[in-house]
């Protein structure tokens, strides 16, 4: 954020409340608006911008042109004890992931795991909005989603796979829990949307020009380079981001019926729609085990405790303070923001006042 | 291989033979020292010399002083329908693994997917093996296991991980299977050793010396440095890759009550021992999933054959023939030295002469 001095301040409450008559506008049942304005107002609050309000407008214009079905029938169209697929109706994926993780948390406390595919979905919001979920159950939560092409398969020179990101959580007894969430990407895009804004060049290792080739130029991406995935270049394991975005993207779509690789539906209008279509809408892919089906929870729970302690307590690198728990700056964001409010760009609050002009929703009169 | 024109070339199964008469030599149960030595085989088939019968040495260390138990009780431990911890009662890995493994596939076949971790095990060679014999079953398979400490968590300066590897794999049609087998660190500690042995620099991003500094010695890292994780540093996303490693260290580790972290035991004599066991042994952590609970198994194969064709037909990086398909390198090791056979190195093959010596197994008479 330090690229904009002009930000404005507004309780959580306040954003939730308007996600969520904004949904209600559209015809998105009452419980379904407010689960998708949780999704969105966890985000604000956990410091990932790019993945809450501001992404609302968005979600509108897709409603507003019935790309996305705002009463959606979710369904199971197969399932074992301990699997399922989903079919999400082309519904919110605010709405379809918070069902679909649902039903893998009840099979896995029947069964001891439950996993679970979906197809006919749209973007889910954030991949670590469901494992917290799992967390309030006690459970170990998973949740992984494709994405619209941004990412070259190492010497690959254009883009064939989303972010596909990677979340899961593990509780802890008085530690907090360890919270992975991670794009398979070597960046998030916003950051080279930041460095747009700010006219500086990238890190070497974040973007490939059009031809394939390394830059440093974040403008050379966006007219048709493309990102890297995780490990960036072969001598420093970009082979293996990029088979982690393939494995995302397989348990996500092939394994569910929903498009993959670079046949995933754009998330926004202005973005390219793919020449063919392999399944139905993007997919996402869930889990959850159930501790005690391996051990005795409390002993678990107690164990992660003494694994945050070690790994804090590793002698630090130099010029920094050691190591973090994945998880630690979010929940740092969310314990501030949820007091202090969430910090808005001009950009996004102009979006938000959009829609309430379109909508008559009142937001944050001047 | 190109740092070692000293290269003897020998059939697979004779090497194979040769294992598993060692291991029956040590009083292991002639079917265990057949998986044991088809493990350590498939290793060196598929052009991993690193985990093949260059560590035969290794293991027949630890059983000489009985720090391996040669006829180990394996039992469950704990279970529920898709869900089970296993302990190894200190067992080979090469052993452990596959026990482990097949119980996590009759689960899948039973309920959908199983879900084993486990505890008490050793090294159990490459995680590749293991995806490997559920494709054998058409099944989607996984493993995981922890490893000797050698990776520093971004930001600490000590080795605090293992090269925790993640192995996953998908059956195709026509196309053969997507095969993922990767450590979580930037690079496998085999390349160091290379590097070592050629006395050449390292790229920067692989390791740290023992301050936490960056650099290209590879000595430096030998003398108590640590390898870096997947990502390498913050900008190029190594807390990614250290969040992997945590994510192995736990399924493998905390949830089944082996040793996590920097208490995992040595694999070699040499190696410092922990001055903490928190657990029993190493762990692992395997899964399957019946795709058939998911989706009709032939229209998920038919897609796995596409997502092959489309991604080996993307647009080459310049300097490239594009984008490889995970498992391609392994897979045509394999052909090759199925034929051709393996070849080792002048020390491996001095290795295994001096095994031949203790055992009187006998081995390439001069």
């Amino acid at each position: 954020m330090q690229d904009a001095p002009d930000l404005h301040v507004f309780p959580a409450a306040y954003l939730k409340n308007f996600a969520a008559e904004v949904f209600m506008h559209f015809g998105i049942a009452e419980a379904d608006a407010w689960q998708a304005a949780d999704v969105l107002s966890r985000s604000d609050l956990r410091g990932i911008d790019s993945h809450g309000v501001a992404r609302l407008h968005t979600y509108v214009d897709m409603l507003e042109l019935r790309r996305i079905n705002p009463k959606p029938n979710i369904k199971i169209i197969r399932e074992k004890s301990s699997v399922a697929t989903v079919d999400g109706d082309n519904g919110l994926g605010l709405v379809v992931g918070p069902k679909a993780n649902e039903i893998a948390m009840e099979k896995a406390e029947g069964h001891g795991s439950g996993w679970v595919s979906v197809c006919n979905s749209n973007h889910f919001g954030i991949a670590g909005y469901y494992p917290l979920k799992a967390l309030e159950r006690d459970l170990i939560g998973w949740a992984m989603t494709n994405s619209t092409k941004l990412v070259a398969p190492l010497w690959g020179a254009e883009r064939m796979l989303g972010t596909n990101p990677i979340a899961i959580a593990f509780p802890g007894h008085k530690e907090p829990p360890i919270v992975i969430d991670m794009a398979t990407s070597a960046v998030a895009y916003g950051k080279i949307e930041i460095a747009l804004r700010q006219r500086c060049a990238v890190p070497q290792g974040w973007v490939v020009d059009r031809y394939g080739r390394d830059t440093t130029d974040p403008q050379e991406m966006i007219d048709g380079g493309a990102q890297l995935p995780l490990g960036s270049e072969r001598d420093l394991g970009g082979h293996k981001g990029y088979a982690l975005a393939a494995m995302v993207d397989i348990l996500c779509c092939v394994l569910s019926g929903a498009n993959w690789g670079p046949f995933a539906p754009p998330f926004a209008l202005r973005q390219e729609i793919p020449e063919r279509s392999v399944g139905k809408g993007i997919g996402h892919f869930f889990g959850a085990m159930q501790i005690d089906g391996f051990i005795d929870k409390e002993d678990f729970k107690k164990q992660i405790d003494e694994w945050v302690q070690v790994f804090r307590n590793a002698k630090p690198a130099p010029g920094t303070n050691g190591p973090l728990i994945p998880g630690d700056p979010e929940r740092e964001a969310e314990a501030v923001r949820g007091k202090e409010g969430i910090p808005l760009l001009t950009p996004v609050v102009e979006d938000l006042r959009d829609i309430s002009r379109k909508t008559g929703i009142p937001f944050a009169a001047k």
